[in-house]
């Protein structure tokens, strides 16, 4: 199938990789030159802007840092409406508000196409191996049609509903994640400092009601899991700062619908206390250091 | 074997008739007269004062509501120091903070005896069913000595460590469930204000990073688990006001060794609201209904 | 002099009809016909739209809900920018981000005026009594310029420094006060439960180091102070989504600057929980019901 | 008249020789030797034991860290109760909660006599100065009696209602001042990072809704107030771990009247984080440090 690849960032890049891999004819933009000649070495070709990128396409998939970008890509001057085909659905794996997703998906469907919300989770370990998910919001014969191109880069393709809903299901699941992971770090560090093992008290929690990803697969006290980001100083893993992102769109999605959310809130604070304090690179499991000043 | 049962309520009734089934005979004593006179219509055999309880018992249960209560039923004239014979361990199932357990245990090593720490998860049900899951904290070799009069009560019996490690791996883990719970809630109430399907939501949740106990076994929004108590208007369950207490435990813990707790003394709150606002008696996942104030 | 004044809405119309109390000419526009056929019959003369408004007008005033609003009305085809005379300053008594201030500053100056940003404090009582107190982001120069006009309308006129300045004392003071009044709602309600007279712990506060605007002449409880709105059922004063919208600037600015407000995000949320709860158009200070629902 | 001052402290030892300068007879009690000779020196009688002290005694101060402290004075086989004679005052002047207050008033009252909760505020400063304020909790008769007593080592003596009321007072208006002052380090803070000069900023929430002690008298960002902790290195004032003990007293005593305290319990934490950040024996505006990691 002929692709247009536009966002060739940590993610974007592995991602594109993989749809060569799997046979697809892919033509890239990205403002990074650079980036865009790696992709080219890998038998890409390269266009001068998305407008040139998605003629002749048939799969646009963009994949970018904001609800900002995406808006420029698609509307700019030479932006891709200014070239695409009929009929050929855009896939923004961008993590953005679902409000701008549906409003994306108005505008390209009075275009006569389809835009597919379609972010991933799994980092930039997942997009190399090809192993994402992908949280799809689209029509179900849509979802459909783009499955084949979201299986050359992802293992688990999720429908989620209508447009938005892919975007929806990231950011509450992202928030939730941001609020445990700050629980288990809270708790761990409770129990080090009462003076229980924390590998057996780690052990204990994933077995009992305190279960959670955060705690049996990313927990972040040193030691406990030797293959998670806490036992190599949180190199690796899922960027503080990209977790803070996810929080604010999740608290200010929440802030458009008249949603509370306290406890969401608080967690983004901390996440955002934590980059201050130098953590902004590194897994956001390193909020344990917070709570853990006087062990260092 | 003769046993000694001091604490007749809704966790401690059904835990001694499940000792009763076993086989075991016991003394039983309770304030409460009614109490009593069950368990004594189903075999046991009613004690005037803690004291008598154990005369003669080889092994000592408590359950009871709170820290002073064990204190007293340990220390008072007619107590259980009164009766209690050479080496015949007292396995305390309360849930009480891990200072006043290691102190109870110093006391009872000072007398010649061995006093556990042994506080359950599983619930009402848990205890009726003989189901309950027992974080014991102890020797090794006490463990192994208390092991078969607690597995004919529960069916997993965790060693944690020595004297007082049973509550703090109870306290850190209900400390991390409380958060995640409220997590949950919000990560729900957001994603129905959004528009997505909350089953599918949840199923998403449930394969992803923010996957936990709260969202796969005890989702707070009704229509997700049918079998769940949100599914049942919040009955049955773990009370709101036992799950505050267990979070009081866990943050004025986290006080006497100067552990900050930002998380759980804010989750902690929430329960008091929705406690006030009359669901101490409901499951704890009716945190949800501060969330959904205009769902109603 | 002659003034254009766009958005006559429950601020902006009391404020305009000051302007005309004190002999200046004013040609008025909103898009509501009833409150631009209001102000006419106080003298002043209606505007088909902005741009014919503030044609041969010596000064602008601008009084909108939010920066979108700011920004249609200042670029718009027939807006301001569409009519104004060079050198003719703009006042934007708007309550919107810092950020966007200076933005409109910048395309201002471009265009050869100034434009001042000027939040006011003291609510539609004060914008009716022309009390109102004026928080002004511009040169020393241009403060001085329209502090005339200024002056009709309010009694303080408090140079902040540079464009964006008058916005962010705005937002800053509102984040505090938002906080604090939570903080003397949980005082107050506390010492209620606990049994002191609230009068005099209120006469204790208002001597002492908790002493606060909030609680020496807003305080929340109600019949402690007999003119505050607590004691007339929270009616009047500074509405809880008002209090909302300065928190959300405020906690947003916050994220642009990477600042963290931990107390700023969870009052937010308070404010959020307790518009939910039906308080959304009453004084921000029935916050306090929220921590007194059982004593309703 | 003759006085048994008991707990000579950095806050007891000052009151205590005001109360010699104004011509009082004081015999004092202490376990530490040196602060007894000290006491000596300045013309005062050392007591071996409590109940020593207060023989012959018309009034008895006490000045201890916490209720157990109070609990082992009064209680212990040599403590006050051996040696009070009837009718004589005892003025409680520890910062305790209201709950054990109460009870020591109780059993006071069971003797003949009075016990007067009677707290202050005015730090070591106000301790050496005779300038404390006091806040009594007695019936009014009493209070009047022990006035002339407290007229030697405070300035306001502030009668709050029945024992307990003082403390109740007491740890109201700190749990308000905690807040407070972590949100004017939140507002300070932002402003700085947005840009507006911070006394500019100090100046205008002075004299606006945000006005409060904190902002005004004791505002935490350096530079803004010459007098101030925060210009001198965050040296003298009130320690971060006394307002952690007043704040740990406030919730503690919420809990025990099922209060919610939200931001209460998070400022609580948030003093937490500063004390195990190293800033226990700061002022406790060095909460600002939390939030200007980035500015060091």
């Amino acid at each position: 199938m002929k692709i247009a690849f536009i966002g060739l960032g940590n993610m974007g890049s592995p991602m594109a990789r993989n749809l060569l891999k799997a046979g697809h004819g892919l033509t890239v933009f990205d403002l990074n030159k650079a980036a865009l000649a790696e992709l080219v070495g890998a038998g890409a070709v390269a266009a001068a802007s998305p407008a040139a990128a998605v003629a002749g396409a048939e799969t646009v998939i963009t994949m970018l840092p904001m609800a900002a970008h995406v808006n420029t890509v698609l509307f700019a001057e030479d932006g891709v409406f200014a070239g695409l085909g009929a009929g050929v659905p855009i896939i923004d794996s961008s993590t953005i508000d679902p409000q701008s997703a549906q409003a994306f998906a108005k505008a390209t469907a009075e275009r006569g196409s389809a835009f597919v919300d379609a972010p991933v989770s799994g980092g930039t370990a997942g997009a190399a191996a090809g192993t994402l998910t992908f949280m799809v919001g689209a029509t179900p014969e849509v979802c459909e049609q783009v499955r084949p191109v979201l299986e050359a880069m992802g293992k688990n393709i999720i429908h989620c509903g209508a447009s938005g809903t892919g975007q929806i299901a990231k950011i509450c699941n992202n928030l939730l994640l941001g609020i445990a992971m700050a629980g288990v770090a809270e708790a761990m560090s409770l129990g080090e400092k009462l003076g229980i093992d924390v590998k057996t008290l780690a052990s204990i929690i994933n077995t009992s009601t305190g279960r959670c990803w955060s705690a049996d697969t990313n927990n972040p006290m040193p030691g406990v899991l030797p293959g998670a980001p806490s036992s190599r100083g949180y190199t690796g893993g899922f960027g503080t700062d990209l977790m803070l992102k996810d929080m604010t769109l999740a608290t200010q999605a929440a802030h458009q619908v008249k949603q509370p959310v306290m406890m969401g809130a608080l967690a983004q604070q901390l996440y955002r206390l934590s980059s201050q304090h130098g953590e902004g690179a590194h897994d956001f499991s390193s909020i344990i250091k917070l709570y853990r000043a006087d062990e260092a």
